[in-house]
């Protein structure tokens, strides 16, 4: 099969045109470009389109087997974010369907997936589409989510059709799934720095995240003693340089993104400070370490400062490797060098994590930007990759039409 | 003359079940509650009501001499602010003058104020009216002056009927000004520590304000490794964490009342962090010092991590001392002790500053929470309090009519 790579990079800079930056899942902007792509795969020849329980967006196309290569990624994106993340998977994917579903019935069922929310901006829960489709949600994951307005997850996903006691009912739709394949950015350093264009990707590294809220004293700035205050900010500011500096020390990754003082008056005291703490490792016993440390100093900067703390976790996964032959064609179909393990986490680790057989290409990421509008990746990359991608897709379908790829206990 | 305490009170309690902790200054509400003063002050006999070009509101009773009585403070709060800070130095005036103007013509003219903006709460420039009127303002000090949302304040000004241009025009009306007395609460906890209900107060320690900005690069908080990172939270973080102990070891006070990080996303290193830091502290030379050590501070931070830093002044104010003999007076009227220095700012101190002879009273706070929904005063020391600045305010009427108060060079 082949894909033309500037037909992917057409429809990119397209969708960029219209919503780039504002796709933050459950938003108007989100929920709008959904139906087009909609429309565009429906209008397919053989082309079924639905929205699951989770609200992933699914387009279908029966091939002579059951058994069901999926491909895909997720639309939407963080708040100014850039104009390849998530999308480039959803449009070759979508190209791909397009060329297969015009060349007549496909060896095996093909399915491009849009999954809902893999950014987890609003409510600060990755991967809830895939996760939900999984299975690995429970409704106690979600239940108590709320936006950085206090309004509860709920409420948001319901205005979307999507009901957050039902979001499992989405993984009905894995019955026949045989392998997953998702093209990504790297999103990081490492490609450019190897002279890299892409790379197979062996496994997603694990993450801990939490929102903490140091509350205090209100009180007058001109007039209260040092040493009579009980200030959420200072304590903020001691548990992340501490946070911070410690994640260094240990190899792993910590990241305050969002951090807020309430009610946020030059002259006051601040009443409570807001921060988010996304901890990461390769490791799963480093990672585990990581997230004991900084809890622990979380709660030695509460008692240093007289504040009290709450800890809310907003979401966890353990590090998953991806399949073993996938990952080998990977390594054969982009360049031959060794695997990638991924920093950042994806929609692939989901599924991957219930034993369908899972693996992803990266394409390098100019100067490892990321999550930022100035994310960007050469047109020789993305056609290098696209096409190393197309060529993975295509012999993963010729292994599940011959049987010879089968899904491990999840 | 004599003043009943309660009618203060409940003005106060009236004021606050209406708009209490809402009137910010050029919010709306803020803007709908003076109009009910300005015609409750000009339906007395004898009162005439203005708004000056800084947007101060003046009621003016006049008397046997030109020379005036100026008594006031303001009715701006900050946000969630508490039932007493500036308005119940508006209110026992506005009791005063009622009692005055029903009595016939004062020994000496008498006029109640409520400045506009004491707080600084949307801006970050305190005692902008009584500034403005003091001649204390420049176009420069405020023209680059924007509120969290990037709204500058030239077009703020400008709906309420204010051009920062003119703003000094308001210094018109001090032609005849021989006294400035303000009755405030302590906002701090000395008061109560030495049981005491009120205190006359001899002054105001000196404050330096501005907002830092540190800015680095967006990036995913998963694969960017963080010796590569430029991490504006990681900057305020440590910036902040050293400034508060500095100014805890030196003597002064140093609050952070704003902090937030942008874009705010729990997945990405942020672009930017905003900071306000108000250092304060009795001492000029202290203070100086103490602003030079936090600047220096916050352009280490930005240097280790790799971020660029931003400064705007937003405020300055040096220790200023108050009217020697006026301060003796309100000794001798509150309870014969020593008097304060205030670490809270006052517009007292802007017409101290030009050389009116000025003085304060302060009521204790309870617990001394302040700028805050739980700030409180018991009935029984608001009854004292009131009872001895309305025994200093006759006192001081009777000085200006026998021409015992001289202005000094500003």
């Amino acid at each position: 099969m082949r894909v033309d790579p500037s037909a992917v990079i057409e429809r990119l800079r397209a969708l960029d045109q219209r919503s780039g930056g504002r796709r933050v899942a459950w938003s108007a902007v989100w929920s709008g470009e959904r139906p087009r792509l909609a429309n565009d795969l429906a209008a397919l020849p053989g082309v079924g389109v639905e929205t699951d329980a989770a609200g992933n967006l699914w387009a279908t196309l029966r091939g002579r087997r059951p058994e069901t290569l999926v491909l895909g990624s997720h639309l939407d994106c963080v708040p100014d974010g850039g104009w390849l993340d998530g999308c480039l998977g959803v449009m070759v994917a979508a190209e791909l369907l397009a060329t297969a579903a015009h060349a007549g019935s496909p060896p095996c069922t093909l399915a491009v997936v849009d999954w809902a929310d893999e950014e987890g901006s609003r409510f600060g829960h990755s991967l809830l589409g895939s996760s939900a489709a999984a299975g690995l949600l429970t409704s106690r994951d979600l239940a108590g989510l709320v936006d950085h307005e206090g309004i509860p997850i709920a409420a948001v996903l319901a205005e979307h059709g999507v009901n957050l006691q039902t979001v499992n009912d989405a993984g009905a739709r894995l019955t026949w799934v045989g392998a997953y394949l998702e093209l990504h950015i790297e999103q990081g350093p490492v490609l450019e720095a190897q002279g890299r264009s892409c790379a197979a990707v062996k496994g997603c590294g694990g993450a801990r995240r939490m929102r903490l809220t140091f509350s205090g004293e209100a009180g007058h700035a001109g007039t209260v003693p040092m040493e009579h205050r009980r200030d959420p900010v200072r304590a903020a500011a001691e548990f992340i340089a501490t946070a911070l500096r410690r994640a260094r020390d240990d190899g792993g990754l910590a990241t305050v993104g969002e951090l807020q003082a309430r009610p946020g008056t030059p002259t006051a005291i601040a009443t409570a400070c807001h921060a988010t703490l996304d901890v990461r490792h390769a490791d799963v016993g480093a990672l585990d370490r990581l997230e004991a440390a900084a809890v622990e100093t979380a709660h030695a900067a509460a008692h240093d400062t007289g504040t009290t703390l709450g800890i809310e976790p907003l979401w966890s996964i353990d590090p998953i490797a991806f399949d073993s032959g996938l990952v080998a064609d990977a390594i054969r179909h982009t360049d031959g060098r060794p695997a990638l393990t991924s920093g950042a986490l994806h929609d692939a680790a989901a599924l991957a994590r219930v034993g369908i057989p899972t693996a992803m290409v990266f394409v390098a990421s100019r100067a490892g930007i990321s999550h930022s509008r100035a994310e960007d990746t050469s047109d020789a990359a993305l056609h290098t990759a696209i096409t190393a991608f197309v060529a993975l897709a295509s012999s993963t379908m010729q292994r599940l039409e011959a049987g010879r790829l089968a899904r491990s206990p999840g």
